[in-house]
């Protein structure tokens, strides 16, 4: 998988502390962040937006594995995904409650999980 | 988490191979079935029916490691559920892709999550 640089420092940027108040990232600065993370989507579910990617895996262990290694990275910043696991593929979902929405934090961790992810074949 | 005899007896049951001449478990087996397995639902997501039960879990690494067990039976059964990852709960659902519907195997893997998952609350 191609990493691009802006990908990679957006990777090696820490999470902060996200309270009810922290700014949400819309408008054109969600879309210039999603042109350094090459896959990732955003969907609305209800009403609140979601950053989306789906890994395909080489079998159902694959995608598990791969979840286990997201859960432990998303335990030490102390922010969690949805994570979809099924045969062959799992899909990561980040949001964050407090604010209804996508903070920095969530694009920060949607880096991570490429990195985490590197060599299994996007869909 | 109390478990019937008939649970029990369920969850011993072996998985059978599955072809696309299989029969569906529908009907009245279906509700029979489903009265031996508390907290268990079937829901239809895209005209196929699905066998969903979530379970509450103390936190994210507990759900994934609830996932983790379930996944590893999966995998010595040759047979996959749908495994949802949240903070402090994991939905479980089967269905058999081959037949679009329900298979009695469904139904026991889902008796041995119960089996796995004693000790997490259920929702």
């Amino acid at each position: 998988m191609a990493h691009g640089g802006k990908a990679k420092r957006l990777a090696e940027m820490r999470c902060e502390p996200c309270r009810t108040d922290s700014p949400a990232v819309a408008g054109q600065a969600q879309e210039a962040l999603l042109t350094e993370l090459e896959g990732w989507q955003v969907e609305v579910v209800d009403d609140v937006p979601r950053l989306n990617r789906t890994y395909q895996t080489a079998n159902f262990a694959a995608a598990l594995s791969l979840a286990d290694r997201i859960g432990e990275m998303a335990d030490l910043e102390d922010h969690h995904p949805q994570l979809v696991v099924e045969w062959g593929r799992l899909q990561v979902s980040w949001w964050t409650h407090a604010i209804g929405g996508l903070h920095m934090n969530d694009f920060v961790l949607a880096a991570r999980c490429d990195e985490l992810a590197a060599g299994t074949a996007p869909v």
